[in-house]
């Protein structure tokens, strides 16, 4: 069953580990779009992106990809978003899908909305899916596969606009579902944005212990303190602006967190058995939820 | 090249996940001992050990598996060393080696010290391996090869005796090093304690959001969270125990996170860009380090 595109063409802002990804998909599976554009203002960017072949075009005037695509979609970090956007909405066709994956919602939805032409439909999405890794050739076709993608198209998004992007990530392999900017910057402080901070942190306080002590962390590295290095690894760019931009609800999630840690920590403190059973068998059944949500 | 077995008659008390990976392997590579015995007070532990062949003999007495071994591994929760050790010591045959795996040392060193008959050697061992799993069904063979083991015997320890369980590990594949049990806490709290009690305390934190926000957490679980709750899979019981054993210096190193994580928290509220990107570097600066040890 051969499926028609579902765009002429397409462009990718940001070929990184999401564009590239959605590049390499769109290369291997053949019905997102007939003809893929990537563009990029970092040169070292763009020449790596030709280099493995991942778009039919590859350019520096995000404009004139723009200009010729029916849809574009922004891989880039979150800080760049508005401005971009700012730049190539009054060059991009009637009838034309705008769209994003930043990881944070907050005011997007809104400011965005404000800077649309009136026949282009702006139908952000963010596919919870990720490495450690970055860069052009940092993707792979399967990434999406079987993981959500949550779009949070703002309140007036023509319908049409809505099905033809659930469709797109459905053909990446992805779940989908449409959530408000709010919730969605809730779900994502607790399940990423927090464990991120967190694991920052712990590597941050191991890199400043006695030199000694420091090395011998390193040397016999656990497995706990290896997988928060591998979640602490992840672009500082990006994780800055995440920080930044979804400031208010992470630092309510983290005051929960540490309410909840300075309980164990008392609990410790105090040799009480049954309290610090009792939390570790929550966390336990967390884990549990997840097993049988085949999440984890 | 056949290496004569290093012991006639090996037990090991505990047929968990360390204890039958030690079985398993002196089953598969031969040189650790000619004769295998485990040994448990858990009958569906005994009946799992038996189902899977873990040993020649398998026996509910502690002090007969004792009396005929020379040497006696204790692969059980770090709580539980001290009264079995006192149990078994009395029965154990002149000559003979006692170890232990806990990964708290404490005052393990010093207590058991003070029990032993004067011709039985106290040589503990910590291996840095493991994983989230536990019982009888957890372990393999290969589970230390090229990883750590650290060798924490009390002073005065005879010297061949730490020979002989130096070579006894390195035959299980790990790499070894003689510490002091005090360094040993140190570096366990920040490898592997605290990353536990971040990690449990996160999935306690989502355990206890409205019930809706708890679904969708489930749901859409991204790696960050997803790798805590790996974490805190691990068993309630061993870690209550290293968290009491292990508690001041825990603490002390919870201390120290704590105060890195309002700095992160406090430069993310400022809108302190600069001061984010340096903590997210200096995190990153660590995996390096791990990836040039090869323990990443």
């Amino acid at each position: 069953m051969a499926d028609a595109p579902l765009f002429d063409t397409l462009t990718i802002i940001g070929p990184g580990l999401i564009g590239s990804s959605i590049l390499r998909r769109a290369r291997q599976t053949g019905p997102l779009a007939r003809r893929l554009i990537t563009a990029d203002s970092a040169p070292a960017v763009l020449q790596r992106a030709r280099e493995l072949d991942l778009a039919d075009e590859v350019t520096a005037s995000l404009t004139e990809a723009a200009a010729k695509s029916d849809a574009v979609i922004l891989c880039i970090p979150t800080g760049a978003i508005r401005p971009v956007a700012a730049a190539i909405l009054p060059h991009m066709r009637p009838g034309s899908i705008l769209s994003d994956v930043a990881s944070v919602r907050s005011t997007l939805g809104p400011d965005i909305s404000a800077l649309l032409p009136e026949d282009v439909s702006y139908v952000p999405a963010h596919p919870m899916a990720g490495t450690e890794y970055s860069g052009p050739d940092a993707g792979f076709a399967t990434l999406f596969e079987n993981r959500w993608t949550l779009l949070v198209p703002p309140a007036g998004t023509p319908s049409e606009a809505i099905t033809t992007m659930e469709t797109f990530w459905q053909r990446c392999g992805a779940r989908t579902r449409q959530i408000t900017d709010q919730y969605h910057d809730q779900i994502c402080a607790m399940v990423s944005h927090l464990p991120h901070l967190l694991a920052f942190t712990i590597c941050d306080t191991a890199d400043r212990l006695s030199a000694d002590l420091r090395a011998d962390v390193l040397e016999y590295a656990a497995s706990g303190f290896r997988d928060f290095t591998r979640i602490a690894a992840s672009d500082p760019t990006m994780w800055r602006d995440i920080f930044l931009t979804n400031r208010d609800v992470l630092l309510a999630t983290f005051e929960r967190f540490e309410k909840d840690a300075h309980l164990m920590v008392e609990a410790i403190r105090n040799g009480d058995s049954e309290a610090i059973t009792e939390r570790i068998r929550r966390g336990r059944r967390i884990r549990q939820g997840l097993i049988e949500n085949k999440q984890a």
